[in-house]
């Protein structure tokens, strides 16, 4: 078992995140405190039933009543639809807020999740029980929720902190490689903006088969370090702004491409060989880095080129209004070299010739 | 001139609220920490016209970017529906996390306005410009924003402290003696839980002829009080529930009559009727203190009595759901004395017995 505490001290509180091979049907007693309360479970259809019983079992024990919620699975359920549908039966199971929500799910349930339970009856107690491999290297650490909007990806959100972060590595042995592949996206990411160390273990393994017995350690290591950020940065001022390595081409490009169509994760590794080349042309990252991260990706079976039907016209479009755009200034994330980055501000304008030339 | 600050330890800001007769025409060096950004002002049908080009044109001076959007006056626009038609502007208006919200006008503007600034983009800076006696009051006070629900009032919230309040006590004389009269409720109410002093200086003066000159230091002083309360209960946790004095009881009836056709602070008043004879029953509250009471709000023109068309029943469904329940146990705010506030748990079983003891 691991165990990594986050802290954001400008929201004055603190969090475990407990990592272990079997801790879905071992939790109840990290829930005792939820004793003689209501617990809504906010699930998908692919995670209500098959954990959906073991946290209701957890709960029970732990003296808690809980009461189960599905919604459809995929990023489409981070609308306002679902959103309405998990707040009326809230409502109906008369949650108040002395009780808690649980999120049962990957990053969408927990930030759908999260976003009901930010702003309902201006906040509950929140616990999130990630259960893909991106979610529990990322999205269910520090805080941040949201819904999507027509416009573009989590445009509406808040921060709010868990009271707790509950990681069963076991719940990976049920993912698709597709869905491995879309974590192992941020964790690169996390080896690009954190430790070149942990990026050639990487190498090391060339490939996926080698690196999975590591998984328990690779996840703690992903959370120690977003923790360390988080707690310099709860409210995503400037620091923060580094774990966005990759994602700036990455939101236009699950905007552009639609919804569901890549994952995340998936759009994040493209998006951290388009940032490398950037920066490669701004002088600030070293030459051949751009190459070093396409092998790596390509060991692992990972996307590092731009989809074939896809215009730079489109990606420029969608990012004008992205919301990390601060006024007309937008701030890349970019490596000065493999295991640190650095924020590089330019003008929204000079971007689409940096993308234009980095374009294949 | 007035200044009152505002520390909310928490969550890490403390903010001015500035009071002035002539504030809005004057307001522009207050604003020029917004020079270059976009500032988007949200105000209603009647605030819009009355005071949007006077606040543009201080934007201007300050060297900001304004943009102006009307909304329905009334309760009713605490909906889903002005809350998506604000965030569409927003979002047309490119208003980025660097750029400013601003609500001009009453507690729904303030409400409404407030969380659409808390949740867009996880969210944006925000200034309140109240202009009701009831909001200058209160609801601009404390951070406190929300919508409304079908199922009831405030359902859905954040808490977003703004980066300053501004009001200007000319707004004043655009409102008819019904709006004066809501926020006059919430201004008996602050004496009636802070200082019995000043809940003497009202019987004094014996109606509001005699009392308006003196409404600069009566917003400043219930500014003072709540300001107090909301530095040492930032998330509303515990000691601000006593902010809630009549409110139980207010909430539901609003809810019960269909929002609007009761004002806020009118219900209010009939709520705090109520709550002292609630402790009066309890043995918590002097006998007499209800007669008091009702005797001050008649001479002020307030309501002190239930609805004809209202039966109890009503009330006692709508409050199984007010979010203020924690669990099986109601919170009610009572006086132990005029001028103090205490709170008394009360299993809600038996809250139809005191409510029936008390219809008349």
């Amino acid at each position: 078992m691991y165990q990594v505490n986050v802290m954001a001290p400008g929201q004055d509180c603190s969090y475990p995140i407990i990592i272990s091979p079997n801790l879905l049907s071992e939790c109840a007693p990290c829930l005792s405190s939820l004793e003689g309360h209501t617990v809504a479970v906010i699930a998908d259809e692919h995670t209500g039933p098959l954990y959906g019983s073991t946290v209701e079992n957890a709960l029970r024990t732990a003296g808690a009543t809980p009461c189960l919620f599905e919604v459809p699975a995929g990023e489409t359920s981070k609308s306002a639809l679902q959103y309405d549908r998990i707040i009326d039966f809230l409502l109906e199971s008369h949650v108040t807020r002395s009780d808690t929500v649980i999120a049962l799910g990957g990053g969408v349930i927990g930030d759908l999740t999260g976003y009901a339970a930010a702003t309902y009856l201006r906040g509950v107690p929140f616990i999130q029980i990630p259960t893909t491999l991106l979610s529990q290297v990322d999205s269910s650490v520090g805080g941040k929720v949201a819904l999507n909007h027509p416009k573009g990806k989590n445009l509406l959100g808040a921060f709010l902190q868990p009271k707790q972060v509950l990681i069963d590595t076991g719940t990976l042995s049920t993912l698709d490689d597709r869905q491995i592949g879309a974590g192992l996206g941020e964790v690169i990411k996390t080896a690009c903006i954190s430790d070149e160390d942990f990026f050639s273990s990487f190498e090391k393994w060339q490939g996926r088969k080698a690196m999975l017995p590591h998984l328990p350690e690779i996840i703690s290591h992903c959370c120690t370090f977003k923790a360390g950020i988080v707690r310099q940065d709860p409210l995503d001022h400037g620091l923060r702004m580094i774990l966005n390595f990759g994602h700036t081409l990455a939101h236009a490009l699950e905007n552009s491409m639609g919804y569901g169509t890549l994952l995340h994760g998936e759009a994040v590794c493209i998006g951290m060989v388009y940032a490398s080349r950037f920066g490669q042309l701004l002088g600030i990252t070293p030459e051949g880095t751009d190459i070093r991260i396409s092998r790596l990706l390509e060991a692992y079976d990972l996307p590092h080129e731009m989809p074939d039907n896809l215009a730079p016209e489109q990606l420029l479009q969608v990012m004008a209004l992205d919301k990390k755009a601060s006024g007309k200034i937008l701030h890349l994330v970019l490596l000065d070299r493999i295991g640190n980055a650095v924020i590089h501000p330019l003008p929204f304008s000079e971007l689409s010739t940096l993308l234009y030339r980095s374009w294949r």
